[in-house]
């Protein structure tokens, strides 16, 4: 099934303990793409400068990565630097240059209007809005959000999330939109405002996924060498909405198995911590749909009791 | 099955964000024992002093626990005192006299000498290991220690843990005893130095078990309220090895179904997450198996896909 993915494509710059790479291809709607091309056909809408790589766009392509929607406009595409703590559970952003990015109006290809799934990366709440309205075929469609939308443009983030199925956050950002400390009775406020579904992500420690009815979780895999975070909620993204869009998973219909969400949260984990294992985007250019369903496979064995 | 159980008997003094108790019984021996209690027979080795209050000496014996190896000495019992932060993830510690408890000397009554299990609750390494040494019975033994023991003694810890059957820290503590950050890597280090079984305690974040060939791993119980934590870990360590003696679980046989081990996790777990229900050790007043059961089925529930 296909999958449409609205986000960022940038150019990172980034340090960890295990390295460097002074430009390295990025994103959420890049790191979203790769993960789920592994199971359904990407869709993206995002904007990149004239100075974007050549070979960039053949890695998505190689992906099959559908790029109708990917808009070149001249000027730089966005870039962020940033370095990572010794135990890289903390990070410092050196520089955030928007670029083409800062007047980015998303598009919808024709051909793209009528597919099924949406993910609305991390932008603005009200083009996340428009985005959705703008395809009217969609019949599941969630996304992500961050706290600097959740403190300025609260109101207008609470319009855009009551028509998602899902909203992926993490669990900090889970506490500051629902005004509470407490996970268990934050996400109840969360399903409240409209999703059916919240899944929260944890980093390390895993992550959860909350209906009214009922409530999964998840431990953090545990990697040997972690060698850069990057990406790794937006790969996690990915994998929960790439595995639901290849099951072909219709909510609206109302029969569906609620099992294969919990399936959908493993896939994500499993693509968060695939991520992890070499710089930026690098560990797609080997990974395949094998290991990704042997360590599936692990998670069985490593959670059974 | 009987258990042993060796550690601090004391009073607490508590604030959490929920209120303040001024003296509530507590001390890591007491919390191991009463979870334990719902598995198997704890029979301790502790010191109180002549403060002690009958009615608290009433409860451990309304839940079976053994308490020839209970000395009372003149003074008084080891006090602790302690306020939490707001969100309960950090907690400051206000006193602590060891008052009778700083000349402890573990005194084994023949009754205890040919149990099978024995508990070594988090004291002087060098005073674990002569306690073990003199239950020449023992098939099963393990413990806890402590970032205080790690740095200040750790030959003597070392030297204590070699004849471990299994060690139960948290992460913080894995990391410092391996002086390694990964705690996968952590975790072999930590195996080589003798105990065959490895569990990592992670507070809300749940907890793992690893051994040379297996990991297990299993996320937090999601408590709708945290009252007060004082004791969790020690209750995770009752449910943990009381479940085990209550099986009969026999590792030196070298036929053993390590799935038991993982289901002892499950109820660490359980007995942690029930701690937290009510200030210090209240909530055991009313516990029931029957709650432990549901709860254990319950996270059957939560991590299933």
């Amino acid at each position: 099934m296909s999958l449409v993915v609205i986000g960022s494509v940038a150019y990172d710059a980034i340090e960890t303990p295990h390295g460097k790479r002074e430009r390295t291809l990025g994103g959420s709607c890049t790191y979203i793409a790769l993960s789920a091309s592994y199971f359904a056909k990407p869709s993206i809408v995002a904007v990149v400068g004239d100075d974007f790589a050549g070979e960039d766009k053949t890695l998505l392509e190689s992906k099959g990565v559908d790029l109708q929607g990917l808009e070149t406009v001249p000027g730089k595409t966005f870039f962020w630097s940033g370095v990572y703590s010794a135990d890289m559970n903390d990070r410092k952003t050196l520089a955030t240059d928007l670029n083409v990015f800062a007047d980015f109006n998303p598009k919808i290809p024709t051909a793209y209007t009528k597919l099924p799934y949406l993910f609305l990366g991390n932008i603005q709440p009200a083009l996340q809005l428009r985005v959705q309205q703008g395809m009217p075929g969609v019949r599941f469609v969630g996304g992500d959000t961050m706290n600097f939308w959740i403190s300025g443009n609260k109101r207008e983030l609470l319009e855009t999330i009551k028509h998602w199925d899902f909203l992926l956050i993490n669990d900090a950002e889970a506490r500051m939109l629902a005004g509470e400390s407490n996970l268990r009775k934050a996400a109840q406020k969360i399903l409240d405002m409209g999703p059916n579904t919240l899944v929260i992500k944890r980093g390390e420690y895993g992550a959860m996924l909350f209906r009214k009815d009922t409530l999964f979780m998840v431990p953090g895999y545990l990697l040997e060498d972690v060698f850069d975070p990057t990406g790794a909620g937006d790969c996690f993204a990915g994998g929960f909405v790439g595995y639901l869009a290849e099951r072909g998973f219709d909510l609206r219909s109302g029969v569906f198995d609620v099992t294969e969400l919990h399936r959908a949260v493993i896939y994500g984990s499993v693509m968060g911590s695939f991520c992890c294992e070499e710089f930026g985007v690098e560990r797609f250019r080997t990974l395949t749909r094998q290991e990704i369903d042997q360590r599936f496979e692990e998670f069985r064995r490593f959670t059974a009791f």
